[in-house]
């Protein structure tokens, strides 16, 4: 095996708090342990390099996650395996991003939005409900759910293990014909 | 010789028509022909992708070189050779970049002003001085030569293949090192 054909890209969109991080870190490890090349682009860094200036309004959104795709494609064309852990909530958004990536897994990352406000792992949904960010997903932005995710992960009922097993046999019989 | 220890950032800096692009996309071909992976981040496209919205203000400028030189530096963490052909004027922002590149070579495409005026290849030169691009570099906004470039090529008193060669010889010191 080389990491020359590996490059892709996967999205890990679901609401905030529901564990798309987690996942796409612990894949991290285990793909970086099996000699992959490997990045994530984490949505707050890449909104703190390449997105100075952008909110949350959909067009805003919309521009940062084209911006992420744009330099994850960037990187998987060169071997790597290219890790999107974002929201992106819009349906026609994570099918553009498809279409304009020559090789590319969504992994819905699924937990109940009262599962995830519960977590609240950043204190977000709190600040939402008080009405200091507006346009939150789950709360007055929609989150339209994948129809045909390539992979499905439920937090609320699988384990993190159970979950990454699953992301990694897909990717695995990728990349053993790439 | 692998280029997993490759990755590198050459920045080309110099006036608008110094032929910053053509010295790139002809070191490109030769790198590739030797087998290693290359990127030209042109400032076009990057500007297109990922900076939609800023201008030609000093800040504005500033932030899409910063952003720019984050995807080089993704880029050549994975063993890609990141060739950023951008006119990048100011001396303090070129700094930033090289002391926050692992491996970085800045390569000073030197024409004189009225060379590049007489070139003026995509006709920009005319529309400054008509006064329809405000901030223009050379024109109403200042460049600031480099103190101390890794390489100086005169694009007006030397071929392309001189000049291509001599960025050549600098980067296989460092690859054949690393």
């Amino acid at each position: 095996m080389t990491s020359d054909g590996a490059g892709c890209v996967v999205l890990f969109t679901g609401l905030s708090g529901a564990g798309k991080s987690t996942l796409a870190q612990s894949l991290t490890a285990r793909l970086i342990e099996a000699g992959y090349r490997v990045e994530i682009l984490d949505g707050d860094a890449v909104r703190r390099e390449l997105s100075k200036g952008l909110g949350f309004t959909p067009e805003d959104r919309t521009e940062n996650i084209r911006r992420i795709g744009f330099v994850a494609r960037l990187l998987a064309r060169h071997g790597v395996i290219a890790l999107i852990p974002v929201i992106a909530p819009y349906r026609a958004l994570r099918a553009e991003m498809r279409a304009g990536t020559p090789t590319f897994f969504e992994v819905y990352v699924n937990a109940p939005l009262d599962v995830c406000e519960h977590r609240d792992p950043k204190g977000l949904y709190r600040r939402a409900r008080a009405g200091d960010l507006p346009h939150f997903t789950g709360i007055d932005d929609p989150y339209e759910p994948p129809d045909a995710p390539d992979v499905e992960c439920r937090t609320d009922l699988e384990a993190i293990e159970i979950c990454v097993e699953r992301i990694w046999s897909k990717l695995m019989a990728h990349l053993e014909h790439a």
